[in-house]
């Protein structure tokens, strides 16, 4: 670890004391793709080896993940994957053009019913060595989080084929063929439940739900299936002594279909006031929620977005700051430093404890 | 006319009712993005003529704005036109492959300064020439809606230089450059302004502002930039004699911020419960909202979902029936067919009148 990095040592990891709603010496904070492409020593390692390979090697995955956390004060890891990989898995043909590509789109129930159960430890055996190699050189107090994409957010995939600004085969397939799609997500929801359930095995000390395109949904569609879906995963993970999150992208008119799910936090995108989210979430933790365009202002200006978010958060325990949605390839990585220790040091002042 | 439309003919249109919050026969339904691609006489046209030709001619502009309206008994026109095609009169240059692309992206103060000013009847005349030709032919009890890209949205264009799923150029220009991105803001309402006004003075009988990307911001910078341009263009339309419209795309996080605007109706995508958008903003109409994929349902559900958007709505008047974003190409236009006419007997029927 480079010696000037401010990290809190001492007592509970923050990440996890706010995962719980208790007070820690300052507000965490990690950054949704904190690895990845705006860092050069990513750019470096992808220039030889690509995308696939990368999430495929149990080596290169656990250097990829610790990358932000040796350059920056980062309170989390989040293990470096996509959302795809188990999929892949499962005998999913797909390239990345540079976002997922699947071969064949699912879309009839012979398709469906052909999926295999996805056993993580047979099917991606190298996410979970990844995982036990991150762990093994993480630094004390620095968490590592495991992910999944939520069921219906893999389904916009598999549906539409390929990213889409609106995912509109996906969502006509809801309309059209809603039982088949809902068979469909329950067996993604098995298969997220089984992967996560393993990433928590093999060391994983949170786990995260991505519904990405979920927002996408009227609220009566999303209750119907992107909801339920997600909910079959996280219930089959609560046994688990590990804190969940479900970050929900454009989720604000959804706010109250999630203050129902039995999860320790909810990540929102930078669209949807926290304070709102406190008030409809009361007895659940928040993650987020700075635009990632912030990042482009001068630094002032910058620190300007980060006290809104903060004043909007409020002083209640439980609230892991991060970006409203993964940080932008362009970004400088100064300015996320300058990010990560000013969050810090303003709310250390805030409670009188030092950074 | 088609002898089979069902459409009210007797007294005041059902539209311009709905817009004054008066009771009509029943429900009036217009379609955004009527006109076009999921048309067949409408891609008999575009056959033989590319697309800004056809933005560019008034007399095939006026054809393409009526088809829509000889098919099906909807409520109201709307100018086929495109949001960039005003910019063009500008001196914007641009391609469409198919979305717009601006061959030079505006990013500099230089740039924003030597923005000529819009003189419509100079600059678009045939835009107005296909307002006075739709207005001859249309039928009583239609009237015709134009419309222009609201100042936020025009900018993601501008800035960013070809359509984007995040719009991240310009949003990061908004926080690097907000002195440059204001007076380009004012410049692109004030033109905006000349251009609806000008619209009206052909013959438009209510005039739509698309806010299709302000729903990108978080809602601090929506106010600061988007709310404020738009208030500009909408303030200087007051005092004409029409309905005003603003249609905020993604816009749930918004609504508190849209009760303050001084316009007859707001439009709102599918993902906005209308029970909601009619709490916040009691006072103006309604615009919206069935999701665009619904029509891909079969007929029973079709019904359903339509259902549900007039229980959303509620039994009180100044509710305008629409999608709650553009028409997609692949519609069966048999299914719009159904839904206009579902809606009109639908709500004759709980009026105790005749559709």
């Amino acid at each position: 670890m480079a010696p000037e990095l401010k990290r809190a040592t001492a007592g509970e990891a923050p990440f996890l004391a706010a995962c719980a709603r208790r007070r820690s010496h300052y507000t965490p904070v990690w950054i949704m793709r904190q690895a990845g492409r705006y860092l050069p020593e990513y750019r470096e390692v992808r220039s030889r080896v690509d995308f696939v390979t990368l999430t495929r090697s149990a080596e290169l995955a656990a250097e990829i993940t610790l990358q932000p956390v040796r350059r920056f004060a980062l309170d989390a890891a989040i293990l470096f994957s996509d959302i795809m990989t188990p999929l892949q898995g499962m005998g999913i043909a797909l390239d990345f053009e540079p976002g997922p590509v699947v071969r064949t789109p699912i879309r009839t129930a012979a398709q469906i019913e052909a999926l295999p159960t996805l056993e993580p430890r047979r099917d991606v055996p190298f996410v979970l060595q990844a995982v036990e190699l991150i762990r093994r050189d993480l630094p004390a107090g620095v968490p590592l989080i495991g992910f999944a994409g939520a069921p219906f957010t893999l389904l916009c995939y598999l549906v539409s084929g390929r990213p889409s600004k609106e995912f509109g085969t996906a969502r006509a397939f809801l309309y059209a063929e809603p039982d088949a799609a809902e068979r469909l997500l329950d067996k993604l929801a098995d298969a997220m439940a089984a992967y996560l359930a393993a990433q928590a095995a093999a060391g994983a000390q949170a786990l995260m739900l991505f519904e990405s395109w979920g927002g996408l949904l009227a609220p009566a569609q999303y209750r119907r299936f992107a909801l339920r879906a997600a909910r079959r995963t996280l219930t089959a993970l609560r046994p688990l002594a590990v804190p969940l999150i479900y970050y929900a992208n454009q989720g604000t008119a959804l706010l109250e279909e999630l203050s129902g799910l039995d999860v320790d936090v909810i990540g929102v995108d930078w669209r949807t006031p926290l304070s709102v989210v406190r008030r409809v979430l009361g007895e659940k933790a928040v993650q987020g929620n700075l635009d990632p365009a912030a990042l482009f202002a001068p630094r002032a200006e910058l620190e300007r977005q980060i006290d809104a978010v903060l004043a909007e958060a409020g002083p209640a325990p439980g609230h892991i700051f991060n970006l409203g949605h993964g940080i932008w390839p362009e970004t400088d990585p100064s300015a996320v430093a300058h990010l990560v220790d000013y969050v810090h040091e303003r709310t250390a002042a805030a409670r009188g404890s030092r950074a």
